[in-house]
């Protein structure tokens, strides 16, 4: 039976080290985990409440662009959260901001076009687009620059993602470097997206939203990573109004609607900051501590950790087979950690990432680990 | 901001007439709905009571196949269904069918590919193959075919969508007419994709998988329908093993997983068949007052409704504007029903569809309101 081109996108590596960890906790090992980019904790008590109180309803189909009361709520948190006064009508709530980028694709992109972002990044970013018939355009950032793209470096290209915090580096956009970037898209012709899934975990500063400072953005979020929700499937996207009956009639037609319990547990959880900055909190120890013993243990090369929960680190002095690294820490130390293959094609071979959105606990017994297998190789 | 021409899918005509019912409901008037195609029932009690104990687990990303109990309580409905006896590992848990589509899209086809389908059809199929750059070919079906496309008149395509029972033509496909339609198709070098989201409603003889036939077929399924869980956004595809890993890494990428609270309260819906017969009898008295009703109305020429929970009407006869016929039905015998043309691009504007779904009540009012308001014409 036929197969597409466009079917062939990458394997996740993370999934081989997550299978490894598995093999070896099946074996009756424990293992510690900082592969994995999701909080452990639960939806926070409020959302789940609220779903416990809705499930004798009819949960059926929703309208595509989402509970009309959701909208509004997430419309509300920009006011709270930056300060900026949103219709809430422009609100897309979607299956995860998974979801939400398969719309924005659609709506932005035809086939061939040229989709830039930084490299190291996400790496789904690249395999949605490849599965769109879409070219991934990678740009090699520096550690210097905070592994943010430059305005300077911007490739030719019908559009541009952005990360702030960025995933694997943690690293945050300054208010002006996402304006220069922003501007200098717009000049290019770039439709730029601005993927702000972390925003809310951040360690400094607060996070800027692209939406601060132009209308002309797709601004992509999610109830996955600062309202711990990520199996929900629900995140949300704001558009630009001249995009609205395009993404509206797309979401209709790609997903019906996003699901309708998360959509319940959602618009519970937005009244749940406080539960939330608990577990920022536990973040922050987590953060402080692997910036203690990281480089005690030996990973002194790393970007600021200034947001989202994870440390990626430059380890080209130890190895430039990362996958086989990440395996010897696995199996020596008991900790699994994600080789950087995954988020840059080019340089990741020589780089980890550490996540530590897991309970402090866990955090402290890895990097006694880590400590411990350093400083026995 | 620029605009993709993949994006500009047509609107849902039914979503107008949805709007005008709800404004028709606002202003305090009571109106029958015959247009929506879901169940009025919410998800099983088995479902929402696993859901309400699962609740203090963090439900996390699931892997991005499905739970793996779940793909195993499917491949045993397979065995219960149909005598087929499937490995789980071909099962793939999807958000909706409608995620399903996407997976079997992107798997099989490339930009400019040609997918034909019968007409009438669900029309999301064709708007989701526009927004991934593919070309939908209609199948011009006959009401002396039951709507269903014949071996003989498919196109030159790379693909073939199948519909049994069909949306919304309601009619069945029997084994022989499956046998020679995957054949024909396969002899073309056509990808199958066969669409089975309303098994498990029929009022004749059971409906026949696709996968009885051939393993060279991707087969989707949903739990919105049968198991009335619309709203919670799973389905399942079942793929060749040749492109498991090929469906797996777009799975992985484009979705991470399907949404896991939906996730456990399908792997209990499974449990609860006795439930969904239940709803099955009250559809089965449906459409017994409507194939008796309908015809005295003066809706005369309906294709023999064997499966789903809808009858398609031509009804040229008395229009060739059936948006506007729609409209007259819902202002002044306050039904709402959907116009032909969502289905067809071409003939669908004289037919109607009825939907079946809600409570039996519901559905002996809409036909006295249907009765009267035809006899006054
Ligand atoms: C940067 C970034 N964007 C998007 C996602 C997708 O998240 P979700 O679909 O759960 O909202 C992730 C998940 O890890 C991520 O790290
Ligand atoms: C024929 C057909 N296929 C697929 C779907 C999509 O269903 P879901 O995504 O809820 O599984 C529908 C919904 O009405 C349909 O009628």
């Amino acid at each position: 039976m036929r197969q597409s081109a466009r079917g062939q996108v990458d394997p996740f590596i993370v999934m081989d080290v997550m299978a490894a960890a598995a093999r070896a906790e099946a074996a009756g090992r424990d293992i510690i985990h900082m592969e994995v980019g999701q909080p452990g904790t639960p939806a926070p008590a409020g959302a789940r409440k609220a779903l416990a109180s809705a499930l004798e309803q009819p949960l059926g189909y929703t309208v595509a662009l989402g509970l009309p009361e959701l909208r509004q709520g997430i419309a509300d948190l920009y006011r709270r959260w930056y300060g900026v006064d949103l219709d809430p009508a422009r609100v897309v709530v979607t299956s995860g901001s998974s979801g939400a980028f398969i719309l924005a694709f659609s709506a932005l992109f035809d086939s061939g076009d040229r989709v830039a972002m930084g490299y190291p990044g996400y790496p789904s970013y690249r395999q949605i687009l490849r599965a769109m018939s879409l070219e991934p355009v990678g740009i090699e950032t520096r550690p210097e620059d905070r592994y943010q793209p430059r305005p300077e470096a911007l490739p030719d290209a019908e559009g541009l993602i952005l990360a702030s915090p960025g995933n694997p580096s943690g690293t945050v956009l300054r208010p002006d470097e996402m304006r220069a970037l922003t501007q200098a898209a717009t000049a290019k012709g770039m439709a730029v997206i601005s993927d702000e899934i972390y925003h809310g975990l951040s360690y400094g500063d607060r996070c800027h939203s692209a939406l601060e400072i132009t209308d002309e953005v797709f601004v992509v979020n999610s109830f996955s990573k600062y309202f711990s929700m990520t199996g929900w499937r629900v995140g949300w996207m704001i558009v630009p109004e001249t995009h609205l009956r395009t993404v509206e009639r797309l979401a209709q037609n790609l997903f019906i609607c996003p699901p309708h319990a998360s959509q319940v547990a959602a618009l519970a959880a937005l009244d749940c900051e406080e539960e939330a900055q608990a577990n920022l909190a536990v973040y922050r120890e987590n953060r402080r501590l692997m910036l203690e013993g990281l480089p005690k243990a030996g990973f002194t090369r790393i970007a600021p950790p200034e947001g989202a929960f994870y440390i990626y680190a430059d380890v080209s002095e130890f190895t430039d087979n990362a996958l086989e690294f990440a395996t010897e820490i696995l199996d020596h130390a008991g900790v699994a950690v994600t080789p950087g293959l995954d988020f840059d094609p080019d340089r990741g071979a020589r780089t980890l990432r550490f996540s530590y959105a897991r309970a402090t606990a866990d955090i402290a017994e890895g990097l006694r680990r880590l400590t411990e297998f350093m400083a026995s190789r």
